[in-house]
C-alpha cells in the first residue's frame, strides 16, 4: 500500500469513529433516556479518546511528512493534507495530560455554569471560568501565533481570521449599527405583531416544518427531522445529516425559522460530494461559512416577502386562522427590531452587537487586560452602550451562553461572520439569479440551493473561508453588503 | 494495577464499544435514513472489529490464565471469568481470515436470502446456504464437542444444552402435542373471533402499548418504546434498554402482545444489577431463558383472563367499541389454535412444532445426513406430518426465516426452550404467589416482576441455564409443565 492510500485509509478509520461519536451525541440530545446519560458519557469518552489517538498518531505524522513534499497530488488531496496537517499539529501541540486535565475541568465547569445560571450566581462560576481562560491562554501559546494570542484561538473556528481583521470589520460596522438602531426606534414606525398571536398545536407545526425543509431541497432519505430543547444539525456519517428543531406553542414562526436555520446547515452538509467524505474535507469551510448558510435561509429567504407569499397559503391550509392574513402583514410582524438582553432571541439588526461585545471581552481576557471578576460589570456597561438595555441579573447577562464554560473562546465571532458572509454571498446570488424573488414566491426555493451547491457546498473544506469568499463573490469579506441589506430592509419596514 | 482490576477495566472497554455498537444497531433499525445504510455498515464493521480484537487479545488471555487459578474471588468474579473465558476461547479458536471470509459470505448470503424469499426461489439461495452450512460445520470442529457437532453450535445460544438432551425433550413432547392439536381441531369448539374485528388507529394503539409496558413495571427513564417492522429489544448500555414494537391497523392485539413480548425481554435486562454491568454477565443466562421472560409476559400473563379483566376497561377507554366486550370473549378469541405455515404467526400450542422441525433439519445438516437440495421437500414432509399443512411455495416454507442465511444454526431451539422454561418457572410463580390471578386482575402486574427480579433477573449470566432453573424451580428442564399448561388452558377454551 503506498503512502497516499494508507493515509486515506487512516482518515477513513478516523471518519468511522467520528460517525459513531456523532450518532452517540445525536441520540444523547434527542432520545437517550435520563438514566442512560452516565454510561453514555463513558462510551463517548472512550470513542473520543480513540479518535484523538488516531489523529495524533505517529503513523499519521509520517504520512503527512511524506505527502507534504509529494507533488503529483490532486487539488482535493492537497487540501486534505493541508487541513489534516493543521489539525494534527494543533492536537499534537497539547501534551496529553494537559488535555486530559482540560477535559475534566471542562465538564466540571459546564456543570458549575448550569448551576450558576439557574441561580444567577456568577461567583459560583468564576473559579471555573478562570480555569477555562487559563487553559485557553496556555493552548494559544502552545498552538503559536504571530500578533495576538486570540488569533491562535480564532484559527480553530475561522481559519485565517485575525483579531486585527475582525477589529477592522467591527469598529466601522458598530458605528453604523448603533445609530441606525437608535433611528429605527426613535423615528421609525414599529410594525404591528398581533397577526402572529395564537396557540399552535405542535404536531401541526411539525408538518409545516417538514414541508418547508422539503421545499428548501433537504433530502429526507439522507437525514431526518426531530425535536429537541436546543436545535442543532449533525452529520452522523456521509449521507446522513440530521436536523433537530424546537416548537413553541404560542410562537409559530420560532419553530419554522429554527427549522430553516438548521436546514441551511444541513443543506451544506448534504451538498458535500462523495469524494470528500471521510477525507478531512467533509465539513464546511469554517464555522462562519457554515453559519452563513443557516442565516441566509433563515433571514434572507425565510424572513422575506417572496417566501412569505409562497408560504402563506400553506400556512393557512394547516392553520386556517391565517386564511386572510396578507403576506405583507406577516413580513412586517416578523421583522421587528427590539434591543434585548439575550443573544439567541435577537433580531438580525441587533444580533451582531451581542457578538461584538463578546469578542471584545474575550480578546481582552486572552491578553490579560481584564480579569474575570470584572466581567459582569463590563458586560452591563457594554450592553448599555451598544443596545441601551442592561440585564438585571447575570443569568440574563454574562452567564447566558454555554460557550465560555467549555473554553470555547474564539467561537462567537463566527456568528457575526455568518451574517456578514450571508449578505455578501446573497448579493451575488441576486446578481446571478435575476428572478430570484419570483422563483421563491413560486416555491422554487431549490434555484437557490442549486446555486449554493455549485458555488459553495461542493467544495466542502477545500478552501479557507476568505479564499472561498473570493471565489464565490469576487472579493474577500466586505461588511458593506450586510449594512446595505439591513438598511434597505429595515428602512422600508420602519418607514424611515 | 493488579490483574483483577486490569481484567475488569479491559471488560469495561469492551462494554463501552459494545454499547456504541448496540446504539448503531438500534438506530439502523429505527431511524437511520435510507441513504445512510452504506456508511453505517462500515462504521459498524470497524467497531465490531475493535471489540473483537479486544476480546481475543493476548492481554485478556493472560488475565484469564492468571485469574482462573486465583482462589480469593467473589462468586460474580468467578462467573465473569468463566463466561468471558468461554467467549475468549470460542472466538480465539476461529482463525481471523476464516472469520473475515465468513462475515463477507454472511452478508452476501443474507442479501441472497432476501431476494430468494421475495421470489420464492430456493435455488438462488442454495449455494449461499451451502456455504453457511460449511462454515458452521467448520466452526463446530474448531470449537470442539464431545458427541455431536451440533452441540458445539447449541453452546452459543444455550450453554450446556446438548442434542441428546433436546431429543429427549422433543420426542415425547411431539408425541403429545400432535394428537392434542388433532383433538382440538376435531372434537373442540373453535372460539368466535369477531370481537377482535375492526380498524384501530396506530397512535391510539401506541398509547395502549405504553400503558401496558408501564403496568408491567418497565422503567421508561431507563429505556424507550419505538416502532419498527421487526420488533426487538436492545440494551445500548447499562440503564438504557429499548423496546420496539409494531402496530397493525386491523389487528389490535398483535401490537399489544408484541409489546408485552419485547417488554418481557426488557424487564430482564433492566433487572440486571449495577454490579454486573460491563462484566461479561450483563445479559440473560441464555437465549432460551431470555425467551422464557418474553413468552411468559406475552402468553402466561397477556393471553390470560386475569390480565384481560384488568385490561378491558383501559382498552375501552381508548377504543370505546370494546365498552361492552366481556373479558371472557376476548380471552377465547385471542386463544385459537390453527396449524399454520409461518412460525412467527403460530399460536402457543402449535409453535413448538415449528421449532422441532427446524431442529431436526439443522441437526441432520450439521451431521451431513441430509443435503441442502433436499431441504424444501423435507420441510414440506415434516409440516404435513406435524401440522397437517403444506406450504405451496418455499417463501412460506424453508425460506421464511432469516436465521440460516446468516449461519445461526443452533438458535431455533431457544424459542422452544423459552416456552418450556416459561411454563416451568410460571408454575413456581403460582406456587409462591397464591393470589397471582387476583393481583393481575387488579393491575398489580409488578408482583410478578418483583418475583422475577429476585429469582431470575438479578443473576444476569451468573448461572448456566439449567443451574438457574434448578435454583428457581428446584429441578432441571421438565417439559411436563408446558404440556400441563397447554392441556389445561386449551381443553377449557375448546370445551374438550
Amino acid at each position: 500500500m503506498n503512502t497516499l492510500t494508507a493515509y486515506k485509509k487512516h482518515l477513513q478509520e478516523i471518519g468511522k469513529l467520528q460517525s459513531a461519536i456523532s450518532l452517540l451525541h445525536w441520540d444523547q440530545r434527542t432520545y437517550l433516556p435520563q438514566k442512560g446519560h452516565a454510561a453514555r458519557a463513558l462510551v463517548l469518552g472512550k470513542l473520543a479518546r480513540m479518535a484523538f489517538e488516531l489523529l495524533v498518531s505517529d503513523k499519521l505524522g509520517h504520512y503527512l511528512e511524506e505527502l507534504e513534499t509529494q507533488d503529483d497530488l490532486s487539488l482535493e488531496e492537497q487540501a486534505s493534507i493541508r487541513e489534516v496537517g493543521k489539525a494534527y499539529r494543533r492536537h499534537k501541540s497539547i501534551p496529553p495530560d494537559i488535555y486530559e486535565q482540560f477535559t475534566i475541568a471542562q465538564s466540571r465547569s459546564e456543570s458549575a455554569w448550569e448551576q450558576a445560571k439557574k441561580t444567577s450566581d456568577f461567583e459560583l462560576f468564576q473559579p471555573h471560568l478562570q480555569k477555562m481562560i487559563d487553559f485557553s491562554r496556555r493552548f494559544a501559546e502552545l498552538y503559536g501565533y504571530e500578533a495576538n494570542p486570540y488569533d491562535a484561538l480564532l484559527e480553530e473556528y475561522e481559519p485565517g481570521m485575525t483579531t486585527e481583521q475582525l477589529r477592522l470589520v467591527i469598529e466601522p460596522l458598530r458605528k453604523k449599527l448603533v445609530p441606525f438602531i437608535k433611528r429605527l426606534r426613535e423615528e421609525g414606525t414599529h410594525p404591528h405583531t398581533e397577526a402572529l398571536d395564537g396557540a399552535f398545536p405542535v404536531d401541526r407545526q411539525e408538518k409545516l416544518s417538514s414541508y418547508v425543509l422539503k421545499a428548501m431541497g433537504y433530502d429526507f432519505s439522507a437525514g431526518r427531522l426531530d425535536t429537541t430543547v436546543h436545535p442543532f444539525t449533525i452529520s452522523t456519517g456521509p449521507q446522513d445529516t440530521r436536523v433537530t428543531t424546537r416548537f413553541i406553542n404560542n410562537n409559530l414562526f420560532s419553530g419554522i425559522f429554527s427549522t430553516m436555520h438548521e436546514g441551511g446547515h444541513a443543506l451544506y452538509d448534504q451538498g458535500i460530494p462523495k469524494k470528500l467524505h471521510w477525507s478531512g474535507l467533509d465539513g464546511g469551510a469554517s464555522f462562519g461559512i457554515h453559519e452563513s448558510q443557516s442565516r441566509m435561509w433563515e433571514n434572507m429567504v425565510g424572513k422575506q416577502l417572496p417566501f412569505l407569499r409562497f408560504f402563506q397559503p400553506i400556512l393557512a391550509s394547516v392553520f386556517p386562522e391565517f386564511a386572510h392574513t396578507r403576506p405583507e402583514t406577516l413580513y412586517n410582524a416578523l421583522n421587528t427590531v427590539t434591543p434585548s438582553l439575550i443573544r439567541i432571541e435577537a433580531d438580525e439588526v441587533t444580533y451582531n452587537l451581542h457578538i461584538m461585545l463578546r469578542f471584545e471581552l474575550e480578546e481582552q481576557l486572552m491578553n490579560g487586560r481584564i480579569g474575570v471578576a470584572e466581567l459582569p460589570e463590563l458586560w452591563k456597561g457594554a450592553m448599555k452602550r451598544y443596545l441601551g438595555v442592561v440585564p438585571e441579573n447575570d443569568a440574563h447577562g454574562v452567564l447566558q451562553d454555554v460557550h465560555w464554560s467549555t473554553g470555547m473562546f474564539g467561537y462567537f465571532p463566527s456568528y457575526m461572520l455568518g451574517n456578514l458572509y450571508a449578505a455578501q454571498i446573497f448579493a451575488k446570488v441576486r446578481e446571478d439569479i435575476r428572478d430570484l424573488d419570483e422563483q421563491i414566491a413560486n416555491g422554487k426555493l431549490v434555484v437557490l440551493l442549486s446555486w449554493l451547491r455549485k458555488q459553495v457546498h461542493r467544495f466542502g473544506k477545500m478552501y479557507e473561508p476568505q479564499d472561498l469568499l473570493q471565489r464565490v463573490t469576487g472579493e474577500r469579506l466586505n461588511p458593506s453588503y450586510f449594512m446595505r441589506y439591513i438598511t434597505n430592509k429595515y428602512s422600508q419596514i420602519y418607514k424611515l
